[in-house]
């Protein structure tokens, strides 16, 4: 695969990014990027072909500092498997803090995947072991949703969303966001990561943690904190047995997935450590692949949807090369 | 749970379906079904509580010759598992009665499931053992979409949709469709089954099935045809092993989860059919079921998204009582 490092950044650029003001109704429709510039090698690639000609520049190295290393043993197995999660400070930074203080401590090691629910979540730690041992990460103020801060340029998505005014991706994140009301937040896309919460909005923390498994739950978009999202591994999380309970809690009679450790990246020894890029989002190539997604180049689609739901979306990872 | 079986119909029901023309934008954020009488019990319940209450009119016994049941055993397990579908002839009836004729001559016994992707399908099946059997079912009509029939009267949901310009549902189905082009289609929602096929519209069939597993991959709508759904079991293609091939097809070094039986479950012994049942989506309490979903009324939900998309309504089924 040819790579084209010199690819000038797309002239469509600045339009797709003037559609940020715009009403979600009157952009229906609109391409992201629409393939002005035909010569370009780009605007014939498949999303496959994108990622794979992405010049080094367009990927990002995830910071270690940023990065939850979870490691555990399915039951019935005997080797640890590891999912990776990039944490968002940007837009949970007291949960994010409070996290890392909390894999500092190796606060979960020994504890347990407690559920795992077809089509919502899988969910592990232990709030009410945090809160006995004295330990902040329980009960903390809610970041359901964050200030637009000065500088937010995402890439806007042209095609609407039944939950979100506005929907696009902003420093590798899918962020939905209220221009009139000024406030931000992450969407509930499979594989996001979050703080469960009891009844109270304070009464979260991320001594319990979440991941979506299925169908991206919207309807929990504001209503608890979402810090991270799985980079690496999910599929140990959707793969795990469901459990027998109640909200697919493990019932008594249900061996539950053990946590040998969660670290940040960064406290492990560095031949453990995962070393992994994420394409820039704010990449010209990226806006090119969010095109293919909306009209798909490869030779098996034969509707083409010029549409691309938030979800859907890839955020694509890779291992540093 | 109370049950009022003789709670009237819903005044605002014909409201409602009177939304069904109007313009997706216009619509949003009008109630489904708008808690006009506050008297209601319904009004008051969450949706576990409307599905528990529902009155035996609202529940649909589903046709053993409109479902398939699926047996097959996990790799390293010794005891198959099941997993029920209700097939859907209101819009793919070349493929039911297609995938009937394959399953009363036990087409697929024997075969395996050779594909399992994170966030996006399991298959099963083999269509060129289907060619070379001499069987239909590897490439015939394709059934992306169907003519709006008369009498078609979906609920409508009322928050838009990134992909259709309408959907809603009816006769049990989510369903999407366009006005204008008098055509509706299943979304492919979690848990959709549909036919595999190739790069041509007519050369896929029910001989290699397939059913999503994560996010509602939409883009494929209109793209394959769709000609049921999982109504029990689903967490057991969910849980399968990912495969290590691209797409997520099952490598050689894999073991292939062995099919034992496909049968319609007409064709089971009577004391193996599942008696399931569906909540009728034509009746009042599904509408005040999708309210409920628009707007929950748990105690824990703290910021109503007075929103709902397709794939995040509930279906509810139920073994009889």
């Amino acid at each position: 695969m040819s790579v084209n490092r010199r690819f000038p950044v797309l002239a469509s650029l600045a339009a797709v990014l003037a559609l940020a003001g715009g009403g979600v109704a009157a952009a229906q429709g609109t391409p992201v990027a629409p393939p002005a510039d035909a010569t370009s090698p780009w605007s014939r690639m498949t999303s496959a072909e994108l990622i794979a000609a992405a010049p080094d520049d367009a990927w990002l190295d995830l910071d270690p500092a940023r990065l939850m290393v979870l490691r555990f043993i399915p039951a019935g197995q005997t080797e640890p498997v590891q999912v990776v999660s990039l944490l968002a400070p940007q837009f949970a930074p007291d949960h994010v803090a409070t996290l890392s203080a909390l894999l500092d401590g190796r606060f979960f090691d020994g504890l347990a995947i407690v559920r795992s629910q077809e089509n919502y979540v899988a969910q592990w730690g232990d709030g009410a072991a945090a809160t006995a041992s004295g330990l902040r990460g329980a009960a903390i103020p809610a970041e359901f949703d964050a200030v637009i801060p000065a500088g937010f340029d995402p890439v806007p998505l042209p095609d609407g969303d039944v939950y979100a005014p506005r929907v696009g991706f902003w420093q590798g994140w899918p962020v939905a966001w209220d221009p009139a009301a000024g406030r931000m937040w992450l969407p509930h896309c499979n594989g996001m990561v979050g703080a469960g919460r009891g009844n109270d909005a304070g009464s979260g923390g991320p001594a319990s943690l979440y991941a979506v498994n299925g169908h991206s739950p919207r309807a929990l978009d504001r209503n608890v904190t979402l810090l991270g999202r799985v980079v690496q591994g999910m599929e140990h999380l959707t793969t795990l047995p469901r459990g027998t309970e109640a909200l697919g809690f493990y019932g008594p009679a249900q061996a539950r997935p053990q946590i040998v450790s969660a670290r940040l990246a960064s406290q492990l020894p560095p031949e453990e450590q995962p070393r992994l890029q994420a394409l820039d989002t704010g990449h010209p190539i990226y806006v090119e692949l969010l095109e293919s997604r909306r009209n798909r180049r490869d030779g098996w689609t034969l509707f083409r949807a010029n549409r691309l739901e938030i979800c859907n979306a890839p955020l694509p990872v890779r291992v540093a090369p």
